[in-house]
């Protein structure tokens, strides 16, 4: 028996993401939505989610609907606690990527310098893609109500309000949600995926 | 072209666990592993990752070696950075189960109390796996050196020399490190699975 125990050291041979792609016919990626408040982030996430699913995907969307009130629920809306947001989901982005999954997260991440630190922890797998509609569109839209909120001067910090939005420079994609309908958007959205990670 | 976009409101359908369940042949599910140092919560996490995967199950570790580098990269080994750790992995651990994946964790994640967050994170889905062996066996293995050091004075707070130990008082399931080889632990976790998540 003591012998036995003894067998009982770290192997370490984990999965690797190659195994893991020959059995889910696709790599893992992580595709990084970023956008203004409205752009329709969360709308195609979701309706991508469900596309790449349809197809047999293993696909997974990080939003504010389940990060925010529990891996980061202990944050606030200041400038630190934004880009300890961002840092903490560019994580859980990778570890979803390295599980095999094709994660896309959805949150308006407005600041280059956050976008980066995101990219370095998934590495070549980052994909940032540019929800591309400009302020009025969205203000017009708005969903939530919150650009009206924050025009009354009742959400501080609010993004293309009273907090800057740092457009990407140089997005692996872009989506004009301005001119497409959400069916186009997420058609050109599961072409680019397939491209990048199936096949 | 402005009416289109207007039809850019959040439906928020999504995958259900049921579909994702169809879909991977298994449901979602985390399985907590906790036990002293030594006592092979990793190797076994591996190798039983290893044996479902090999059986076509979506699974996935989340040790140190993944997460301490990463998400809790800010965090010491503090109580309460201990705690934030364990909270943070739960968190995470919950995502991974809601995205139909059976996640393993291995970490000691020595105080009850903290389980029982990671426990009210992922819900019914959660099962609580002690990966049992007293600590001489454990401290002879010392696969890592660490007991060693600890006796020593050279590490501070080191569970079960200088940091406490909760034993879990009713876990879902319990593998007897001390007695079974590794393949006849794997053996044990891989049918508990089986019985628990697929089918």
């Amino acid at each position: 028996m003591a012998v036995k125990s003894t067998h009982l050291v770290s192997v370490k041979h984990r999965i690797s993401a190659g195994e893991r792609a020959r059995s889910n016919k696709h790599r893992g990626g992580v595709l990084w939505f970023t956008g203004l408040p409205g752009s329709g982030k969360s709308t195609l996430a979701v309706e991508t989610e469900h596309k790449l699913f349809n197809n047999g995907r293993q696909a997974y969307v990080l939003d504010g609907d389940n990060v925010r009130q529990g891996l980061s629920s202990d944050l606030g809306f200041s400038h630190d606690d934004r880009t300890e947001n961002i840092r903490r989901i560019g994580e859980v982005a990778a570890l979803f990527a390295d599980a095999g999954f094709i994660v896309i997260t959805a949150f308006i991440s407005p600041y280059l310098k956050d976008r980066e630190i995101a990219r370095q922890a998934a590495g070549a797998i980052f994909h940032e893609i540019y929800i591309d509609s400009d302020i009025e569109t969205c203000e017009r839209r708005d969903p939530k109500g919150h650009y009206k909120l924050a025009r009354a001067g009742k959400i501080p910090e609010f993004t293309g309000v009273s907090a800057p939005y740092e457009a990407p420079e140089s997005p692996e994609f872009s989506v004009d949600t301005q001119n497409l309908s959400v069916e186009e958007c997420v058609d050109e959205l599961v072409q680019y995926i397939d491209l990048k990670l199936v096949g």
